[in-house]
C-alpha cells in the first residue's frame, strides 16, 4: 500500500485497467427534476453498473492491481453490502477465490448475490468486533489478501473513474455531489473532479441521521458513526483514515438531509426517471432539494447503486 | 382518415415529423436475462419516452398531422391511461387544447399527469357507454377533433417509429415482440419490422386473462374483450377494425402469459435491469419465458411504458 494520497494519474490508470470489465454507465437527465431544482442536473447512473453499484469499479481495480503471489490464495473482505458482491465478481474475473465475512443477519438477497458470483460466505455475529475477528481467522487460515471496502488506495482510485467518465461527458459542471458513507466514492469523486475541472465545487451528501462525516469534516477530527439509524443502508459506516484525509483536502462541504428528504428524492427519481435507485443514491438529490441554493447551476450527481429489496419499499 | 392500411413510408414520415419532440429511447440488454432465456434480448425502453410511454409517439404524430382548421378547436379523446397524458402534451406542444374524457374512478396520478400537461378533464361514469356519450357531448360543444387512442391511421404510424428505431440500431433480429391491447403498438411494430427486416418474425404478447386479440387472431373474427381482469392495465382494451386488419396481415402469432408470469417477468426487469416498467411492458418477456422456445435467437422487445403506482406494487 502506498503512503501518499491517490491522484488523477492513479484514476486514469485504474480506468485503463478496468474499462473492459465495467459498464460505461449512462448520464441521464430529467426535465421535471430540473424544473423542481431550478438547475440542470446530470445523473451518472451507477445503478446500471455491474453488480448494481459503483463498488465494482473499486473492487475490480484493487483485484486487478494484485500480483500473482498476492492473488493465488484469493481475496477476502467483510461486508454485508455491495462491496461483497463486487469483490466476488472481480475475483471470479481474475480467476481467484473471494472469501466474504458476512453477518448472519444479512438480507437473503445479498447472500444470493455473493454466491451467484462464486464468492464463499463465512458467517459471523452481527457486530463489528465479530466481523473483524472472523476476518482475522479467515486471513490466517486462507492467506487471502484483504481488500478493504473503502479505506484502500486502489479501491478509491477505481471509484474515481465514475466521476472521470461523468466529467468527460459533461465537462462544464459547477458542482459535483456524491453520497458519503465510508468515503471511498466521495474521495475518488473529489480527486477526479478537482483535477478535471478546477472550478467545480465538490460536495458530499449524508443522511442527517448518520452525520459522522459532516461532524468529522467540520471539526477536522475523525469521528466514528455510532450505530446510526437511516434508510440509506450504504451510508452507515464511518470514514477511514485515508478517506478522511482525502475529503478534508479535496471536498468543499458536506450537506445533510432528513430521512423524509431521502425518501422523497428517491420517489422522485423512480417516478420521473423510471429508474431504480437505492436510498443511498437519493441522498445527494435530497440534500440539494432540502438544503442547497443551486439556482441556474449545472450539477453532476453520482447515483451510487440500485440494489433494493422490492418487498420493503418506503412508499 | 385514409382507407388503406399504413405502410413503412407513413412510419418514416411520422418519424421525421415527431423526431424533435420525442426521446430517442435507449436499447438495453441484461446478461442475466439472456442467460435465463438462452437468447439475446434487446429491450427498446419506451418507459423512458415522454409521458413515460410509447403512446406519445402516436399522439404526437396524429396531432402534428392536423391542418390549422382541424386544430383550432382543440383535440379530444376518451382515455384513463397513457394516451390521455400523451395527447395533452402533444396538444400543448402544437399550441392547442386537449379535452380528455375520463372515468371519475381514474387513479389520481393519471388525472394529475393530464392536468400537468395542460389537458382539460371531463369526468364521466366508468362505463364504455358513458365515455362514448360524454365524448359526443364534448365533440358537439367544442368542435374538437377526436384522436382515437389506437384505431387511427396516424397514431399507428407514430407507434411504429419505436420498432423503426430498434431495427435501425439492431438490424439482425430474428423475432420482434410487442404487447397487444388495442393493437396500435403491435400494428406499428409489425409494419416497421416486416419492412425493415424481411426475415423477422413478429409476435404479439397478451395476458391469458385478456386474450381477445389471441382469440380474434386465431378465429379471424374480431372478438371484443369482456371486462378482463389482469394486472396489465394497458392491455384490457379490444382491437379496433384497423388494428385487427393490420395484425391479421402482418403478425406471425400471438402468445399469451399467465398473471404469475407477468409479475415474475416484471420483477426480473426491475431487479436485474434497474428500470421501472409497468405490468403491460413485462408481458412480452413473460410470454417468452413461459411459452416460447427461443434458444439462440436474437429478439427485440418493446418495453411499452413505465407508469406505475409505486404504492400498489405486486411484490
Amino acid at each position: 500500500m502506498k503512503e501518499s494520497l491517490p491522484g488523477i494519474h492513479d484514476i486514469a490508470k485504474a480506468h485503463e485497467r478496468i474499462k473492459t470489465y465495467i459498464n460505461r454507465t449512462p448520464v441521464m437527465t430529467s426535465s421535471t427534476i430540473n424544473r423542481i431544482a431550478h438547475a440542470e442536473i446530470f445523473f451518472k447512473c451507477e445503478n446500471f453498473q455491474k453488480v448494481g453499484a459503483f463498488k465494482f469499479r473499486g473492487a475490480c481495480n484493487a483485484v486487478f492491481m494484485l500480483q500473482e503471489n498476492e492473488l493465488k490464495n484469493g481475496v477476502t473482505t467483510h461486508s454485508s453490502g455491495n462491496h461483497a458482491a463486487a469483490l466476488s465478481l472481480a475475483a471470479k474475473l481474475r480467476g481467484t477465490k473471494a472469501y466474504i465475512v458476512m453477518p448472519e443477519t444479512a438480507p437473503e438477497v445479498k447472500k444470493k448475490a455473493v454466491e451467484e458470483y462464486g464468492g464463499e460466505i463465512i458467517f459471523c455475529k452481527p457486530t463489528l468486533e465479530a466481523r473483524e475477528s472472523m476476518l482475522e481467522v479467515v486471513e490466517k487460515k486462507t492467506n487471502a489478501t484483504f481488500i478493504h471496502p473503502y479505506d484502500n488506495y486502489h479501491v478509491i482510485s477505481g471509484q474515481g473513474t465514475a466521476a472521470k467518465e461523468l466529467l468527460e461527458e459533461v465537462p462544464d459542471l459547477d458542482i459535483v455531489i456524491a453520497p458519503v458513507g465510508g468515503g471511498g466514492l466521495l474521495s475518488g469523486t473529489a480527486i477526479a473532479s478537482k483535477n478535471l475541472n478546477r472550478s467545480a465545487l465538490v460536495y458530499g451528501a449524508e443522511p442527517k441521521a448518520a452525520d459522522d462525516a459532516y461532524r468529522s469534516f467540520k471539526s477536522k477530527i475523525l469521528l466514528p458513526s455510532d450505530n446510526p439509524v437511516t434508510i440509506a443502508d450504504g451510508l452507515r459506516t464511518s470514514l477511514g483514515s485515508l478517506t478522511f484525509a482525502i475529503i478534508i483536502k479535496n471536498v468543499d462541504d458536506i450537506i445533510t438531509v432528513s430521512e423524509k428528504g431521502i425518501i422523497e428524492a428517491m420517489r422522485l427519481i423512480w417516478e420521473r426517471m423510471k429508474i431504480i435507485v437505492e436510498p443511498s443514491s437519493a441522498v445527494p438529490l435530497g440534500a440539494l432539494l432540502e438544503n442547497m441554493n443551486v439556482k441556474g447551476k449545472r450539477i453532476g450527481i453520482i447515483l451510487s447503486g440500485g440494489n433494493v429489496e422490492l418487498s420493503k419499499l418506503p412508499f
